[in-house]
């Protein structure tokens, strides 16, 4: 087997047996978080071992504090958390490999992207020294979150499974991406924020993430690469399979310089990456809320669309207008029905205040659930078009429920959705188009995603980015089409 | 006086002390919901009178009906409601003229938009027999709202009074732009929605919101426009006083034939609109997110920055960048900071984990409200900057505010905030870059975002929008200086 993809077993790194964390000290911010996290996310709770190290304290908060890595009553590691001062960090490095812990996570900071080359450069000699023994993240990172095995890198981290693995480069962005996944409940699998990586790489881990049966969609956020005609390889073994969505940080000059001083790579032209994901099939993403939404698009059971035809279903004209400025300019197409559906549309809906030809507006009456599932199923049918991109202001169901003495929109509206994309092989995806902010209104809406997710439907708040991402599918398709045979 | 810039005395429409609502029926979608709506706005409590008129019910839902316009108990009007099927509206437009009414709203539709040129012609030819009694808005429109005299076109619209008068060919815009300021606060001024607009146009309005001392930022949301000539005249002169914000609806070829279906009109190419925003200094939108976020920074107390250059201040390195990458996407500089700056920030902030140099990277330090109000200091002082774009994670207050100990954090970070704005001369721009959807932590943003816009700080969760506003903001003080001394 090729070796540039050869993955390698990283179980004892998202699912340790024994946790040793090095450095605790009595300040919440350092090694002391990550005893916290995990026994606060039920990691020791079921079975799993956390051994907290200083020799300059016995106990601290009630919880065992052990001398050293080599003390009798440790046994053996899985994965070691090193959370020491910067310039102790080689010798812990050291002290790993002889113990033969399997993963350590470099918690600290303070080498090359501090400006203290020297530093690292020590670092990454003890680490070449001992890696045969030892793997390690980081440093300057924040580590691995697990929810199957529970392993967590904050306390109060929300325990909710998914099939998102995902690697950044940055701790911030590490968790933004962890969090709004969770919090919609789309959960997550494999987070693991690599920091400066003076050891593994994304591309260790892409390797482990392709053969990982629970990923069904990879998230990388990364500002440079270290081999970029090995990770190309591996990129292309990879999106043959599964997804990749990657955010690049430093897509400008100005953001590049930043990176120096953040995670301290070489970045690359935004050209350059932009090439790379073409010949990949790799799908790029240059801010965070598309590249959330990319990333839920792909992590439900996605259908992909086959080609750039879209029909639009809109309630109301400006609606309709504003989603085909969207959809043309970014690069999709609206075409004209069929016929056979205008007519179909007509026998459905009332002449006065809709449009039957695309963008499609089916006026007030399309608020009303039954009638919007006869339009789906409808327009469905039609061979001039190959996704549906849809309109639900959830948070005017219960506006609308009055008006039309029509309870239970919501539940209405999902129950046939989840019966008609079923029935139906073309795409949908859904847009909210936000009204109101309040926080009864944006419960509404939140609630109602939760929802669509659940059945399989892409759904966002965000018109651009649900058009985008119509159109990076339709891109991945083609994408499969010339590439996958060849797995 | 120059005519075309006359405006036309529109108090009796936004103030009217007298409404005949003509064409109720018991259908709430029709012209009942206008006496709902003025009911419970709260008009006809501050003294406005309504006349429900139709000679088929002496009542309905227990409110009197007139048989007529003309029954001598209906006084004179200032604003009648026509909501009566299409082909009777030219019969009621002449009663209109016939009884003196000042203004009236067409909000019957199944005209031009729904292909029926010849009624629409001969709407057009009534319209124009009485318009020197009567003018006219609409037809295919929902008329007009004022939070301050309490007039309504909807049931259950919050009266929340601001500066943002609104003129919009979608019935479906209007609302959305007017719920969306008034849900964070904001509020609203004049709100019109025009429709096909047969008599009075945008550029009526413009003419009128000019003259209109509570009106601070005028927004349009436009399809098409009468009056190419005329309207660049008018935008110019209103400019020079007041923001102007278009949202031009039908961007794209597709999107332009959806305009013909909706308000009828003939639409122009984008490259038009955007030749005769830049002659005109009106800040051109492309989707309502960033209309919204838009209209919004200029409706408070907004400084307009002098340049392009601005210092980002993020916690972390990841956002920091970016920023960075949408500054400059959005043709902003991040200018190097002075050595002064530097030697300040690093005299308040520790080395590690930081960084700077612009972007600035505060680290986790930035987070106290005291040391971040520091920074805020600092730079503003620094020559080679003009505006300061900054983070303020609202949802994560409560989360530091136990790790650092500091109750309140939200309640200080504003406090430091309205006094610092009133020290420093260059404008502020907040951005909460959000992490999570939980309804929980969405309400702090909002709440944050509401206090933030109380004290005059332009604030959005989308960078992309906040970034191209500082640089809208640039080019408008740009035209400002270059265009004002004409007044």
């Amino acid at each position: 087997m090729d070796e540039d993809l050869k993955a390698i077993d990283m179980k004892p790194l998202f699912f340790p047996k024994t946790i040793a964390v090095i450095g605790v000290s009595k300040n919440k911010v350092s090694g002391l978080k990550f005893v916290l996290a995990n026994y606060m996310s039920g990691y020791v709770e079921s079975g799993g071992k956390v051994f907290p190290i200083n020799p300059k304290y016995k106990e601290i908060e009630g919880y065992k504090i052990y001398p050293s890595l080599f003390d009798p009553e440790v046994p053996d590691i899985d994965l070691a958390i090193i959370a020491v001062p910067a310039e102790n960090v080689p010798n812990v490095v050291r002290d790993c490999g002889k113990k033969r812990v399997k993963f350590a996570i470099i918690f600290s900071s303070g080498f090359g992207e501090s400006g203290l080359e020297d530093l690292e450069i020590e670092l990454r000699k003890a680490v070449k020294e001992v890696n045969k023994y030892t793997r390690f993240i980081g440093p300057n990172c924040l580590g691995v979150h697990n929810p199957y095995s529970k392993v967590c890198y904050y306390p109060g981290s929300v325990i909710c499974p998914g099939n998102v693995s995902y690697v950044s480069m940055s701790g911030g962005h590490t968790g933004r991406l962890s969090h709004w996944l969770v919090s919609q409940g789309t959960g997550v699998n494999n987070i693991v924020s690599i920091g400066n990586s003076v050891d593994l790489t994304a591309i260790d881990f892409v390797n482990y993430f392709r053969e990982d049966p629970v990923t069904k969609v990879i998230a990388l956020y990364l500002e440079s690469i270290p081999d970029g005609r090995k990770f190309m390889k591996v990129l292309k073994e990879t999106t043959k399979i599964k997804p990749i969505i990657i955010w690049k940080g430093g897509q400008t000059e100005e953001g590049q310089k930043a990176t120096k001083s953040h995670t301290g790579g070489l970045a690359g032209s935004i050209e350059m990456w932009k090439a790379m994901a073409k010949q990949t099939g790799v799908i790029l993403a240059d801010h965070f809320e598309f590249f959330a939404d990319a990333v839920t698009a792909f992590s439900v059971k996605y259908k992909l669309p086959k080609d750039e035809k879209v029909c639009i279903l809109a309630c109301g004209g400006g609606i309709a207008i504003e989603y085909s400025d969207l959809c043309i300019k970014n690069g999709l197409k609206i075409p004209e029905l069929s016929e056979v559906t205008k007519k179909e549309l007509g026998e459905v809906f009332p002449p006065v205040n809709t449009s039957f030809t695309n963008p499609v507006d089916l006026g007030e009456y399309g608020y009303i659930p039954y009638n919007f599932d006869k339009a789906l199923r409808i327009v469905a049918k039609d061979p001039n078009i190959s996704s549906i991109l849809f309109v639900r202001e959830a948070e005017r169901f219960v506006l609308f429920q009055n008006v039309l003495g029509i309870p239970n929109m919501e539940k209405i509206t999902i129950d046939l959705m989840n019966e008609t994309t079923k029935l139906i092989d073309k795409p949908l995806f859904c847009s909210t188009s936000p009204n109101s902010q309040e926080v009864e209104h944006y419960t509404y809406r939140y609630t109602f995603k939760e929802k669509m997710l659940k059945i399989d439907v892409p759904v966002s708040d965000l018109i651009a980015n649900t058009c985008r991402i119509i159109k990076e599918m339709v891109a991945y398709n083609n994408y499969l089409k010339r590439n996958a045979k060849v797995v």
